[in-house]
């Protein structure tokens, strides 16, 4: 029966017993033998907790356990040799203990089923990959904060709408995105306690039919808590989507930040240049350097929401428990994360060694960027703000109508708008003056700038502890 | 000059000095009227910050807070009158004070902007919307832990792969998908933290230069922090995607029941019967009766995350601070609020009126489910588990041959395939002593499944205290 | 029986008969009631075909279309009455049509099914809805080529990797957008291909019983074609899919063009300023004038991206046929008309009102940006570009060293780096002729530049024929 | 200078001249390679035209062919070695062929630049993908027309909202999928159309400065038509997010089919079994056959939007011609060909060696999904159909309230819900009666599912000519 199953009935492209496209469609070994490291430190638990149930002996347990070490070596130095009927990680080493230490391998799998054994794989992986990533995300802070601590006395154009608005401090920039990213640090802490739950003892869907002690799988692989209910345990990938919507979110920043620095090193905001190391030529134009670094980094947001929207959709309507579409997620997972390191390690490359050209990002605030101020010198005077901004409104059209900057109009002049207007008003005139004006919290005053830098080096030293 | 500006010049549509589609394309008040009393209690407070910082004197404090309360009033009615000039409700309302209190209403802006402004309302709004899914959430929890508890003894065949794999208990499943939900509740609460954090004080873009008391703000809004960098407070809109995200993922757990309870209300499976007032007929074929509600829940999985993935392709690459774009945030903010509720209000009207057809549920399990228990019958023989489940398949093809069911096999025929077996072997076929086997945490034997009753009452608990 | 399934069973939300949020859910009438116009259009031509068939009297239907004008009277002049249990604009037009003519109303539907309806209705809208958008589109188009062809001798630098590249003509600039918004059109219209094809006749899923001439329904509903297939005609929403897509496209090409004039517009380029038509100013700072239309009409391209992907996420793994996740395609459709609709006009305005600063475009260009010439220069004298490249890159480190322009080294400082370089070199330093060097088709030389004019001008002409 | 850019400042990750994972990152080699044989094509082309121009002379041009040839010769035989400074194909080619002709290959980049050879040599590629994808998907609707030709008698449920609805053909369900492939492959071909445009000779983007005789390079090279604008040409992507697009479709169409043949295939609608060369066993039971190949097929619909989602992300909002972030394009493209080729052959595979199981297909069909003939029967006896679909809707009930089937009614029964019963009823209970009613184009009578087999086959004919 099964040779006729096989057989062609209306044509098409296969008759044999197996599809070899099917079987590479089915495989996965190519992209989750990155995961063989797990897989052996979950075998291991597991053969432990055999042997308490009694369903190894604790000679077998010690075969089991020199067995997967071997094998441990294999993939360490690169002689592993993965078979073609290696369908996956979990089949190939298996296979391999086989090959090693015979009959009690067979054992191995007992009450165990793939389901459990990859989202197993999957959470110790990941737990180890959100540690590096932690890692790299301190780093580029740490980086951003120590910047912004050395530099807090330059002052710039700060834009909204991509239009000067108001003199600002350029570590007040800079901080503003290191702010971004503890938020994202504490986003993925999040993550990582929901990674960190053992599903092993889950079986294919009702649970383990054994004594298997879960509480000593848990504690052997270091999980901080057990799956609830073994059909969520098999067939959700909630952690997965989780991750892949925290690189998302985190890149969407970093995308911010890359086009900010990629407006101030253009010819014509000429603010900052990028170190050699992070730039490229062109194979036409002898004078170009281009900044590939902040491009690369701003297209990653993209690549990277791709796999997340992409699993997302995957997930949409499946029905419970494990399906194979699932396996859509390792590919994701593994992308996600080597494309998040790099970027936030490159990231780390053009903050630390990137040029500011101060006397540039100075002579780049301009009067009317005073205009606010304007209106807070009559606001002070007791005049409704609504009012003033209007009064300051006329002031700015006056300038431009004179083709003058705003601060060269006389005290006569702006009498002539308001009467209010006394000769203090050249106060205002002064950029320094101005960023000193907001020194409430997160404001762009010196002592407050100051203080941001205080709060993320606290912040900083909690999270490395 | 403006009036040149507006000058057509190369020809197209337009000539005047406004576009009127432009100003329609710019307004926001059709849809952001709806946070018209977050904006009058962060006005309010502003006001007393106001006054804190003598920038309004007592009595103009009293006014501002009373014509706002005038304001709340005409809005609470429905009679509030929504003006041709009022872009927004920021405007509409400030210009309502105006018209109540005249001058005083000028000073209520002084150094507030539209940028600080519109994130106070949206965090304002979006904390109660927070607290109202929650409780939705956890009624529809509460709901299915409940009927859990009832109908325990209920068996029916689990699936993996859409195919029939394993007994469980009814309420197994049903726990299996209120335990994706608790974990949404906690997601949510997660971001609420982070929701809950004052911007107002940042002004547009470096903070605000007057002696704003931004801790009593903080107090007066119930906020549990405040923003620590004024450019990031007005251009992040972090807690909006975090939001879409999670209503995402939330919706695409429920597209996974609604999937699983579609296939278990069709005809083929007949499981369960939806409630009249969750099905509707057929404007053609008088005998259909459609689990619409269930098809409903399951597309809005789409609609909720077309929301997320549109913002956030919309985030990706802005310079930073606030951009008009930005403007994207409230339409998708209450389209997915709106959605996720009606869809958690629904499901638990679904789950609390549909029927099992229990005869049904149980009459579906097969003694072909329990090869895997004739395995383990093996295993607990001694026989390594990857023979055992070598050998049961074989008993498989064996009854498949002969057109019998796998329980119909002799002691002969399964002797035949392994001396093992012995007459003890028909205690195997007994489906409640099978799902009885899985006592480990999170299995499907009734003590297990008792104790995620149990667990998830006390989390209940813990959630509404 | 009834009752008893409405019963609250397990607590939960709802107990009645009637799950008023399940109906609100459930009703599509407050979006689709747009469509009326498409559904009496429907309705009138199956009233024909049912008479044909004599299913209806010829008196029948002239009591039909009749009461089909009337009610088209009545939407036209705003005084249709929705009544609470209309659920959709179908069902609100035939129980206005027994209203008005009783009897005879309950034979339209005869062989028809919402089914087939309801997609009718969709293809005539949007049908029209094409039409609409194309005519947008082309008006854009046309604007931007005259434009082209007014302004073809200034000239501005040409940007790749946001650094200047090569001088270009500004025309050169404004076709490259044109060329990508034709090929928009030409997609669009071959949509409109697969959108004019008749479903009416295809039943709820197998099809119409009765002699319904679909021939006839075709003509008199001005489609091209008739659905192949009544399952596929009921049940695939594949020309939504394509119309949201397209949008979405479309509105990424607006939102490139977008970010290059945003870019223009910032002070420190000042190459372009918008009309006051297409800018708003700030509630805070008095001077700002922001380019808001821009950054909404860049913003759109995510919303309607959203649109496209949830709308795909929600068909992704729907079975065959009508499934109620398919009511998600209408407000889609309509909201990526509206946001499409708008920003092409609204595009059309902005590109046909901004002024560009000519003298501050071509003081952009600077001698670097001639680096490439230099090279050809070379090449011109038979060196090998890979070397003349590196020769030219030489001279441009030698310019830096001595912080000169490239166009002010000497002879002797060129001869040092390459004995091939003379006197006439000084020729290479004039931007015109180095753009007039650009003549093959699509190159930025004068004639080239008309001939793109020339070549879309005649394309224009086609389309509006 | 140079060095103290790359100096370390403020801590960071990294100090040296080169960042080696900035190197990394930046590298497409790993994956560009793939275009080898594109890339020689487009640069033998180039030669030719160059020496046209004079640029290059004969001999040279004859030293630049051969070299490419034993270029094209390493490349087949596996034998081209990649150097560590290969930063992308292009520059591996081109360095070797240095190596090989030594001097004149220095001169092949004259005037070209790498924006315009990697479009060139992704449009070679991809053109030849379409035609790829296009006889996969050809030789799939093949098989799919010839199995309906041959089960054209085969009669089963037809489905809406996954309730039985009506009785339909097998093949009438088959071709709905057929229908949709078709056209599919209608727009693939219209994307086909716009891949095979000629960029070549639009350089970085200005255009070419020398002779280049690009007509000649369009038939080198096959291409149908030159690009229009060099900037446009460069810096566009549309035929990539076109077939990004076109790919995701494809595979929601196949994901829909795959969903209808998992329900088919499980064991309580049992319709349909797939051959074993496209299932597989459990690794924990026994009996478990999973229909795994169809739950690759519904997974890969998300991983391809995926790669559309992420790709149209990464070009929103970016700025005109070249960015790097372009670089995202390859692999996306790469990764959607190769599964919509695999998808589509498992696919063939699937549908030319599945069995039905025609007598359960037919004893599923229930004279409940009669009721509609039912009311049709008292429509040509006259009665409007909203009443004869009441009358039928009772009868229904009647039957249910007796717990009988709707065909088990007596005339009497009937007759108690309307008098215009007569002894002919009986006829409505005939399954192939029912059909056989739906004779209008489209619809499932014998003669109109045997019009769509013919339909097809001669458009297949036609695609193939």
């Amino acid at each position: 029966m099964a040779g006729a199953e096989g057989a062609k009935l209306w044509g098409g492209r296969f008759a044999g017993d197996t599809d070899p496209i099917m079987k590479k469609f089915n495989a996965s070994i190519p992209f989750d033998q990155r995961m063989w490291d797990a897989d052996i430190r979950g075998s291991k638990a597991y053969a432990k907790a055999l042997e308490k149930a009694q369903l190894v002996s604790t000679k077998e347990m010690e075969q089991i356990l020199t067995g997967m070490d071997q094998i441990f070596e294999e993939w360490s130095t690169g002689v592993f040799l993965i078979k073609p009927e290696d369908e996956d990680i979990h089949t190939a080493n298996e296979r391999r203990l086989k090959e090693l230490i015979r009959a009690p391998a067979g054992k191995l799998h007992t009450g165990r089923s793939r389901n459990d054994q990859v989202v197993t794989d999957m959470r110790l992986w990941l737990r180890d990959a959100i540690k590096t990533l932690t890692d790299n995300s301190l780093q580029l802070i740490s980086t951003m904060v120590e910047r912004a601590a050395v530099e807090i006395d330059v002052l710039f154009p700060g834009y909204t709408h991509m239009q000067r608005a108001q003199p600002i401090r350029w570590s007040h920039w800079i901080l503003s995105h290191a702010v971004a990213l503890s938020r994202d640090v504490e986003r993925l802490l999040e993550i990582k306690k929901r990674v960190n739950v053992l599903p092993l003892g889950s079986g294919a869907i009702a649970g383990t039919p054994f004594d298997i002690d879960r509480e000593l799988l848990r504690k052997e692989l270091g999980f901080d808590g057990i799956s609830l209910n073994s059909m969520d345990a098999t067939g959700q990938r909630d952690f997965i989507v989780e991750f892949l919507f925290w690189a998302s979110l985190c890149l969407i920043h970093l995308s911010k930040m890359a086009e900010d620095l990629m407006l101030y090193s253009t010819k014509e905001f000429s603010f900052i240049s990028l170190s050699d190391a992070y730039s490229t030529g062109s194979s036409l134009m002898p004078q170009k350097k281009n900044a590939d670094s902040l491009e690369l980094i701003r297209s990653k947001a993209g690549r990277v929401f791709g796999k997340c929207s992409g699993f997302m959709m995957t997930l949409k309507g499946l029905p419970s428990t494990y399906n194979k579409d699932l396996q859509e997620d390792k590919e994701a997972m593994f992308d996600c994360f080597d494309t998040v390191q790099a970027v936030l390690q490159v990231t780390t490359g053009v903050m630390s060694t990137l040029k500011i050209n101060q006397s540039v990002m100075e002579a780049a605030l301009s009067p009317d960027m005073l205009a606010t101020d304007l209106a807070y010198y009559l606001v002070r005077k007791g005049v409704p703000f609504r009012e003033a901004h209007g009064v300051s409104g006329k002031a700015v059209f006056a300038a431009e109508s004179q083709h003058i900057s705003l601060n060269q109009l006389t005290v006569e002049d702006l009498t002539a708008v308001s009467p209010l207007f006394g000769g203090d008003v050249s106060s205002v005139w002064d950029y320094r003056s101005s960023v000193e004006q907001y020194r409430a919290p997160g404001g762009t005053a010196k002592s407050s700038v100051a203080a941001q830098v205080e709060h993320l080096r606290i912040w900083l030293t909690k999270q490395t502890q």
